[in-house]
């Protein structure tokens, strides 16, 4: 099995090397890794990863600015990976941090850590443990956060 | 026929199996299941349902929160949809139930499970009784909550 | 020359009979009918009445709602329903009705009967007359509503 | 040399005649034209332009009203244009005019003539001229207004 | 190697010319150029220079008003960028500016004069030195602005 890492030189944190590291401390995978400016070219990046070194799957790793225009870039980045997908029939599982999502850059970073590992942990489950998700369904997950549970019925 | 049910770990209620036996209570299908961890993860999910586990339709299910990234998600996730059907030409129903359409976790679990089942019998319409659709044309269906109804004129 | 006809259960209009009705009136057309739960599900219902049913051209008919959701719902369909005709070079005449154009229930039927009676018309002029839209080009045409014209110079 | 001439009747300026006059008053080019009901039918009509009437280059001409509604309906056509140019790689030059860019109806009547005329000289300029393009990089050019020109630096 | 160049005559700084100039400087490229109205007229631009004009990889580069219309210009844009990149699994780089980032027309001209350069360095790295880039991953690079580097953690 082979997993693509995508990320970027924007992000203030080498996600890349976080994923790698969890990815490989848990499964054996080879990793095929490409580091692009932005998050805009991130999904040729990951459809390139899958078409070009036969990644099965691919992990988009990026962080997200506070302002109007890093939203909009984020929206495009995230089309444009779905788009990648259906060209493609291979997930790339999205691992947007956005900075406004907490209070200072300690938070950050620790949030873009746990965010990268947990979301590796889910390629894992999607390329050899697809049955682990299912069990996981309507749970309530949160990479990065404290999963917030079922709702009480 | 063949059924496809795309759920997500973020959902806070189990989807994917109410839907699943809200199917095999009123029909004699075969169904697919995968689950994803978040709804941008449903679109490629279901166009792979389709093409690589052969199923006829698909139910996309997930749970949206209330931020507004919340929002732009399941807006992205919602077009990737309708591109994956049409890339297709199947028919993908997508469930969504949004946190903030009602008051507490009380409904919102009860308002899961009305909208997934009461979507369960349009796919089975869409299969198996396409005319039964045309005859409720109009009609102001509302699933999960109570039919609006057509207008007096 | 036969016109595909798809319409919704969630509309409050039985908007698919008006177009039929409307269509047969004035042009000796075959008419292929599906209706689907909402407006998400029209571009692909639209794409199948082209390819699998050979229609020429599709009426896609919808109600929205005023909540935020139901404009991006609409918004959604939109793409769609374009990227449905980029995809089979045929036209997909959208025909949607707000519920906050106007101002009571009555009104909204009778707007939803103008719109769709007058895009069968263009349908026809489409199909058969392309020269007659020519003649109209820039002349101020609002279907369902009265036609503003054109701008005095 | 054939150019396509794709327009509304919907706006409140006859801009396809407008654009054949231009176009022939300043170059030796066939013309096709098409006309719509509104914007969200340019990009199937220009594609079709392209495709079965063998045009090089598209003129896609619309007026845009002033409602969120129509702001909205303009942001999907412009996509539709962008995705039908990449699909035949060829250039639609989207020519929209605003109501609310100007203050009163005869001003809106001259931006549509100005701006139309303007985007004709583009059109042959793309076709026969490209070079021409290459000198005005950067030079602040504004179809339909006064050009701003380049920054002092 | 060879590289697009895709510019605007609505730019008001000759971003092509000084995307060339770093470009030469700093690499031994071939360099095709072309020069389109504005920004929506770049991804089929950029597309036709990778396919009919064998370039490996683009520069996409625009100036973006302070305007609404503007910035939904802009994000149609970005969005048909990412779309022909995934088309021809080739990297487009974008390089937009917004003259409301900066507070005057001088700060405004610098910043694209920067803005350009860097990411014609960018481009560099990417056809020709990729580990470079890999090397700055999470780095928090700013294209034409200080970069921000990584967060302490």
């Amino acid at each position: 099995m082979r997993v693509g890492i995508a990320d970027t030189t924007f992000a203030r944190v080498d996600m890349g090397t976080i994923a790698m590291e969890e990815l490989k401390r848990n499964a054996s995978v080879r990793i095929e890794r490409c580091t692009v400016p932005g998050i805009k070219d991130l999904p040729v990046a990951a459809k390139k990863l899958i078409e070009e070194r036969n990644c099965d799957i691919v992990m988009a790793l990026g962080m997200i600015g506070a302002t109007p225009i890093d939203k909009t870039c984020a929206h495009e980045a995230s089309l444009g990976l779905i788009q990648a997908q259906l060209m493609t029939n291979a997930h790339i599982i999205e691992v947007f941090v956005h900075e406004d999502e907490v209070e200072n850059d300690k938070m950050l970073a620790e949030l873009a850590v746990r965010r990268t590992r947990e979301h590796a942990l889910n390629v894992i489950k999607l390329l050899l443990k697809p049955k682990l998700l299912v069990k996981r369904a309507g749970m309530g997950e949160r990479e990065g956060g404290v999963d917030v549970g079922p709702l009480r019925s």
